[in-house]
């Protein structure tokens, strides 16, 4: 009985596992810039909009740490740039593009191409 | 005699005032966003956006010590995203465009268009 969520509230629809994200309206510039200064997250972001859906954590391949890569998510949730849910035990990531789009028209996919061309030099020079 | 600069050797063009910047192939994305996150540096962005040509450190107005504004030029001037010449006792800064633009095109305009948006934003909060 203990598992049971309480029935015929809000309550109903919140879990220990549920996690915060910036509304809309709060996710700031800055931050989201700072969440993809970094070449962990920039890379996890260019996984994700490649695949163009959600994805489990463990299906995004990052030379880091279990405890760094939890860091790196919450860095890129806490910005506003990724949204995570859990769908039962996995925790699913996906890029709040339609947000982020609204907020700072083609900021996101100038970033996603600047980021190209610089894996493309890098792949040209090795 | 003792000032004056040896004739007829590369020399004559350095001084101990020189400042260095990255060359522009070595300008990376994550330093660039980085320098970007920063609500005290973006403005200085803006500024020198706006203004289209190069400005002395005095004539752009900012809320931090003498010493916060020296660091934060020269984060900027590190990653790439300016360039400052001294003009006699002046130090002049100027956004290096032509190097973003040929780097990241469309960056530097996006992240200018989305502080934009966010400036406004803010104003109609006010």
């Amino acid at each position: 009985m203990r598992h049971s969520p309480p029935r015929g509230t809000g309550a109903a629809v919140t879990s220990p596992r549920a996690v915060t994200h910036p509304a809309r309206e709060e996710i700031r510039l800055e931050e989201v810039l700072h969440a993809l200064a970094d070449p962990v997250r920039l890379h996890v972001v260019r996984q994700l909009a490649a695949e163009g859906t959600e994805m489990n954590c463990s299906c995004i391949d990052l030379p880091v740490t279990k405890s760094t890569s939890t860091h790196h998510f919450r860095v890129l949730r806490e910005s506003g740039v990724i949204r995570q849910t859990y769908r039962g035990t996995a925790k699913m990531n996906a890029l709040r593009r339609d947000a982020l789009e609204s907020l700072f028209p083609g900021l996101l996919d100038a970033v996603l191409s600047a980021a190209g061309h610089q894996a493309a030099r890098d792949a040209a020079h090795r």
